[in-house]
């Protein structure tokens, strides 16, 4: 059995955990196709915000208190680039954290492509799963807003982590995404698939910017795998993050059928909704309300099960 | 009163701190011509140990027990380094002195030349006197060895820190510096300076490499300021590092009377040497024997007041 899970970071990161305990399991193999919007260059260095919190959730290193980064982590280098008025100085970079950015850049600069150099991080933290970048080429989710009274576009790490999402925000531009290929692997994991999932990640930062990659979507619906989406929204609240701010962005309901229906049926075989939201009603999809709080990786293998049986059922 | 220092990395910055102490006291400028043969390139970063041996020590941030680096150092990025398997793993590299490698990595990408990015460094640590690197063009010292019965050319840094001069060692190249042009500012340091001082540095790898720039031995021998070299020998041994394996890799004898011969007549005007070498004999130049230990600030600026009273001499 093959799963192909599209995730964002966090959110993204605990529901992997838990597909790949169903996994481990049923003896299925596991490809997490990854957000690569969040990408930054910051101080020089090539910043992966959703692979590293896949890749250090999986390999056990992250921070489950903070939510994002390494646990342990030490914060030397951020204090002297702030000591050197190097901007900008809002960014949560880590000491440990600085080491994936260290090496990760340099292999870029090698010209390694993005796809390769996970691969090779990967080699440490063993994850578990294949991760893929949804591309090897540059995306990245810009944020068009108001600053001090001027229209501009800024990157969605200063809209999210310097903002908290508190400006007047007009749309997100995914820069980059009309040129850009899916990186070597995704296409062919999402057509080989027996299940795809949508991971209850941000649907308009997460999982928006992966679909916008020429190919993916085609790849999704035309692929014989069913399609199943988990709702990020329980009873009206996103479960973690600030996707009722780009919901609102974009004119949808912060619903679990707001999401489902702007996924749509073109793109959803299964919509997977908590039990708070069991009159959800997506048209045209097939929806499933089972509890969806990932209190734990158990809980959130069992979420994973009800996700296969809605696309078995389908 | 101008004096301009041609300088190394500890060594010489220890004398810097004297000399500043002077010239505090006769309201001198002084200008330190810095070595860059040591610079390197390390996971993507510019590293440049002489230019922050003497900026932090300087500006009081040095770490005194261990002679290099910054005092309060932690080695999380190095630890994560080495957990990737990214070589180099012998180099210290602290994550305190990694906030200065990444401003300088990221101006320098910018298009800013090393001496105005070591000019916006230093605007941190106000080290009292005016730093400039020897060039801005790329000049790495390189060391003929035999390594496992092969000869091969490493980088000063490998023989210096990973083998500890422990190598046959045949000798010394200082890539890059035939095409080097003097930073600027460094032509005009030397011939408007009142006193050109050598610090005690390795006259091998320090003071040498700074010597092949082509300009700078003809604004030393062309200028009319005298120049007052200090020895870094003292009965026989160098005051600290390895300068007697660097002399023996040229056939020169490791003493004050061997160091003045190879900077030799044509470059000096003085040769200060410590009273247990006062027998030294330099031909054709004035000699003086006075303590040369560092032992702290105090000595250190009697020496150099020593050193401008062999300049004035003269």
């Amino acid at each position: 059995m093959r799963i192909t899970v599209l995730t964002g970071g966090i959110g993204g990161a605990r529901f992997l955990a838990g597909v790949r305990a169903y996994a481990r399991e049923k003896k299925a193999e596991v490809t997490a196709v990854v957000n690569v919007g969040d990408d930054v260059r910051m101080h020089g260095l090539r910043i992966c915000p959703d692979l590293d919190s896949v890749m250090y959730t999986l390999g056990g290193a992250h921070d489950p208190e903070r939510g994002w980064g390494r646990v342990g982590e030490s914060w030397a280098v951020k204090e002297e680039l702030a000591a050197y008025g190097a901007e900008p100085t809002w960014f949560g970079l880590g000491d440990k954290d600085i080491g994936t950015h260290l090496v990760r850049t340099q292999m870029l600069a090698a010209g390694y492509p993005l796809s390769q150099v996970t691969a090779a991080l990967c080699e440490r933290w063993q994850p578990g799963v294949t991760l893929l970048p949804a591309t090897d080429d540059r995306l990245e989710t810009h944020v068009v807003v108001d600053v001090d009274g001027e229209r501009k576009a800024i990157h969605f790490q200063e809209w999210w982590v310097r903002y908290r999402g508190d400006l007047p925000t007009h749309r997100f531009v995914f820069v980059g995404a009309d040129a850009a290929k899916p990186a070597p692997g995704v296409t062919e994991a999402i057509e080989g698939a027996d299940v795809v999932l949508l991971a209850p990640s941000n649907p308009v930062v997460s999982i928006a910017p992966i679909l916008a990659v020429p190919g993916v979507r085609e790849a999704l619906s035309e692929g014989p795998a069913p399609v199943i989406g988990v709702s990020p929204i329980i009873g009206g609240s996103p479960v973690r993050g600030m996707a009722d701010k780009c919901l609102a962005t974009l004119g949808v309901e912060v619903s679990a059928a707001g999401v489902g229906a702007l996924y749509g049926e073109d793109l959803l075989d299964g919509w997977l909704v908590d039990t708070a939201d069991e009159k959800a009603d997506v048209p045209g999809v097939t929806t499933r309300a089972v509890p969806l709080w990932m209190t734990d990786e158990n809980a959130t293998a069992k979420m994973v099960a009800e996700a296969i049986i809605l696309a078995d059922k389908r």
